[in-house]
């Protein structure tokens, strides 16, 4: 019987040339579908598969979302287990469920929660190569913040997309910017951003655009400036995608819309 | 003229045996002599180093703490920029500042804090698997905290050391243990660990302990009776290294005896 699972999957982007498969490039999706193939006993171009983001090559995931149809007499877990057997360490499907088939990684996304990390120190952090971008100016959050507040609504992104972006509109809803330090040393800091969908490089050019206005390079208004004018060159550098992370994928009726999943529970079963 | 100055380090333990310098082995402290050895054009031997706590192979530091002596005209802040130069990237200078000559780093010492990272999930986690101890059975976060606070005080730590530690006495005090989750799943939990001094494993036993008791094989008062019969074996297993990190060592007159330290400030000096 053919059932379609959705799958919760973390991994670190540093290895692949982002998620979306393509010929002779070694991807996350295709990675997946690889593994999918063999444990499914099915051609690759026949595995179901469908992710919910493109992620660009280098950018990390702890909640990237896809769907899978499987058709197997093996449980959900067992399928899982092999998976992640089957692929690199630094690939992992967290989680799983069984959905209908009216459900549709990429399109039934209602939103998605990204967090862009700069470490802002003189010196690179050992602990954070590959997670943090690392910007050598203080910043200052304040003016970042009232940036930010200028990012939230409907808005016309054209500004904030790269210049090969195939999205046929500019319009896109951002519905919530938050800013902050997490370690003792007050120089982690996160921009996390939250909208109903995002351009190509969209999260990337907020990020270096906030941080031009951190640097005081840039004044906060000027994400009003970009939004009226259209024009690219207005905003800061595309972010280095190291710093970025896909951190979740809103369902309406998804345990994990709200970014907090009910881990402990169905992983343990069996 | 000759300075004394106090290094706060980081880094990344996965590539060292450790901290401590040894003959034939790649280490954190004997690479940072080395790199100083040609900063200050002097041998090896006559570097004058001295680390604050001797981390095992394969843990990490967000707040090592050592002081080197310089003779040279080179500013405090060139000086700390030649040693991450000099140095790879998993290793680096943070923070630095001159101190007296009655300062040592060892000695001078209050405390330390240690955090041990758990990812308690079934699957490994793809961005923690050199960070967090995965450990696959769901641990019971209440029962980890009655025994922890029967940890806090001065006890005879005897049962928490490595068979061939050295120590001359093993009464030491823990001032906290805090256990607490720290991600939108729920899973990746933290032990933090304050004590004054520690022994040999003293952190990683600990941690060992807790998850035995976590996962209800040990029941909470074990840590009692590990005190009054000096028992090791009563204990859980040695927690794996990779999961342990030095967050900070304490010192009186510190900016970051309390963890905050203000590192936005002297390092954009210059």
């Amino acid at each position: 019987m053919t059932k379609r699972i959705r799958l919760r999957i973390a991994y670190d982007g540093t290895n692949y040339h982002g998620w979306q498969q393509q010929p002779d490039c070694v991807t996350v999706e295709g990675s997946l579908i690889k593994a999918a193939s063999r444990l499914l006993a099915i051609p690759y171009e026949e595995v179901i598969f469908q992710g919910a983001s493109r992620t660009d090559s280098g950018v990390h995931a702890l909640g990237q979302t896809a769907h899978i149809d499987h058709d197997t007499n093996r449980g959900l877990w067992d399928f899982v287990r092999g998976l992640n057997a089957l692929t690199e360490d630094d690939i992992c499907v967290l989680h799983a469920d069984e959905v209908g088939f009216d459900f549709n990684a990429r399109h039934s996304s209602r939103g998605k929660t990204y967090r862009y990390n700069i470490w802002n120190h003189r010196f690179q952090h050992p602990l954070k190569l590959t997670r943090s971008w690392n910007v050598r100016k203080p910043l200052d959050l304040d003016a970042m913040r009232e940036a930010a507040a200028l990012l939230v609504g409907e808005h016309d992104f054209a500004a904030f997309r790269a210049s090969d972006c195939q999205a046929q509109t500019t319009l896109r809803e951002i519905t919530a910017v938050k800013i902050f330090t997490t370690d003792e040393l007050g120089a982690d800091i996160t921009i996390q951003v939250e909208g109903t969908a995002f351009l190509k490089y969209m999260v990337r050019i907020i990020s270096g655009t906030l941080v031009e206005i951190g640097k005081g390079r840039l004044a906060p208004d000027i994400i009003t400036q970009m939004f009226e004018q259209k024009d690219r060159a207005l905003g800061g550098t595309t972010a280095p995608p190291h710093g970025l992370t896909l951190v979740s994928v809103h369902y309406p009726d998804h345990p994990w819309a709200d970014g907090n999943e009910p881990v402990i529970g169905g992983p343990w079963m069996a």
